[in-house]
């Protein structure tokens, strides 16, 4: 690996290092070859030097094999992982937080760290005891389904959607391009930020949807479920994540959830007192604040 | 018009009534040739004696001419309706309201005269007081988009999806027939139940999704908007609804939609509860209990 101390330390222009140009010459190996995982392989495909792979469950690794998703895949870290110039963690919060406990023993080389992890601020202080060979920085793609696993993975799935990158202080100016150079070959929207910002962000574009869904798919009377049609399959997606993973999310962004859980409520609240007293007028001016609002939030951004 | 006492009277086997193996010999009314009105058209273009409609906005109709989506259209009721053996009435609730204030000065002659309004329980009160020539009943299907109008109109907008029909007592085995027999000719599936039933179960499985959807809209902060993804789209979708439509639609089920709050509120409190608590196992089970309940409200039916 070369000295990062020439590389300029600004952002802006980072994705124009030469090195990165394209990442042919980039190692990278992933640890999680899920749909989040997979879906990175597969679009990074035959554009890299070489894909490793580690992925406990068997099925998945078979797959992996069948499709030649990677070039390499094992069942545990191997001596092959000191190629990498990059480590992908691609797994749930609780597992990351596992996997860089666990990373030190594993990898004897250098290497830049990344993790595509929903949450970020327990990740970024667990990077924080890495010893100084390894390179470290936070990742989030607003990307996903709620199906899982590598049979549901897709090249495009990364494709225009939004990519948080939160570097540490001690994320060096190449990690940081790097980075951002994988995410410009997903054809993802890089967007710099810290951890905390992040998460508070985050607790309200994602987290919250999340926890509405499942609040809404409880209070359904099984009865009613007759008149179930498309609004309610969409406003209720969601709920059929995997409560594992929302489990790590819920205890890792709990402050920042239930703040956002708190404007939920004086929200609903506006609307339950406009409801009540049925004034036309007033129901009509929120619900259009609402609907502008939302097309304010929601339109696409360059 | 026959007389409806030779019909049977249970609702079972009536769409098997000779009258109305196809619609070939009926000649439908349809008030609104917007989204719902015209999908309904286009599902029924060809298929019936002939297709009538009414809309007052030009370009709509400039729209329906260009495409021949109907047979006659035109800006106010004419005496062609007369010919109509059913009436239509596809618009929000609140015009729904007003056709049928309208509708005995505009046609002579008897008709069956189904709505497509999202609540049932105003418009059946509102039947009551048509003059004994009119056949009515209601109707919702469970079909829609965010979006509106005939433009955005399609002829498998109804295609499996649950259609309530709402009787009142003096809806006759006839119209009852009729109406099974055109949600049938939509691919729809006919569901029997009484307005109020309706009116709070559409409560839970529509109108409490979209007060959640500009709930968790308004409660979104605007520099959160980087980070918008997938899963904030899905669950807000509903938020860019036609307010005018969906102020009716508050109004007309107000005290169902109340009570739908609170059960959503309780469920609310039940989830920050355990995310307060930061309890795994605990937080795990609920998001568990959510993600399978949801499994059983949303798993399709035959």
């Amino acid at each position: 690996m070369s000295d990062s101390a020439s590389h300029p330390t600004t952002e802006q222009g980072l994705e124009d290092e030469p090195e990165f140009q394209n990442l042919s010459k980039i190692t990278i190996a992933i640890f999680g070859l899920g749909l989040m995982g997979g879906s990175l392989a597969l679009a990074l495909k035959g554009r890299v030097q070489m894909l490793l792979a580690v992925d406990p469950d068997p099925d998945t690794r078979a797959l992996a094999q069948r499709q030649k998703v990677v070039d390499h895949i094992s069942s545990h870290p191997t001596s092959i992982l000191d190629r990498a110039d990059l480590i992908v963690l691609a797994a749930p919060v609780g597992a990351i937080l596992q996997l860089i406990d666990d990373l030190p023993s594993w990898m004897s080389e250098p290497a830049v760290v990344l993790d595509l992890g929903s949450t970020k601020a327990h990740i970024c202080k667990a990077y924080e005891a890495l010893p100084p060979r390894f390179d470290p920085i936070g990742g989030h793609p607003m990307a996903g389904k709620e199906t899982s696993g590598l049979a549901h993975a897709s090249a495009d799935l990364y494709r225009h959607a939004p990519f948080a990158l939160t570097p540490l202080e001690r994320t060096s100016p190449r990690a940081r391009a790097l980075s951002e150079a994988l995410v410009r070959a997903l054809d993802a929207n890089p967007l710099w930020l810290d951890a905390s910002t992040h998460d508070r962000w985050v607790a309200a574009t994602s987290h919250m949807p999340y926890v509405l869904s499942s609040a809404l798919a409880l209070a359904t009377p099984q009865e009613a479920a007759g008149l179930v049609g498309p609004g309610f399959r969409s406003t209720t997606r969601l709920a059929e994540s995997s409560p594992s993973m929302m489990s790590d999310i819920l205890t890792t962004n709990r402050g920042a959830i239930l703040q956002a859980l708190a404007r939920l409520r004086t929200q609903l609240d506006r609307l339950e007192d406009v409801i009540q007293t049925g004034d036309q007028a007033s129901i009509l001016s929120l619900l259009e604040d609402a609907a502008s609002y939302h097309n304010t939030l929601t339109r696409d951004r360059i």
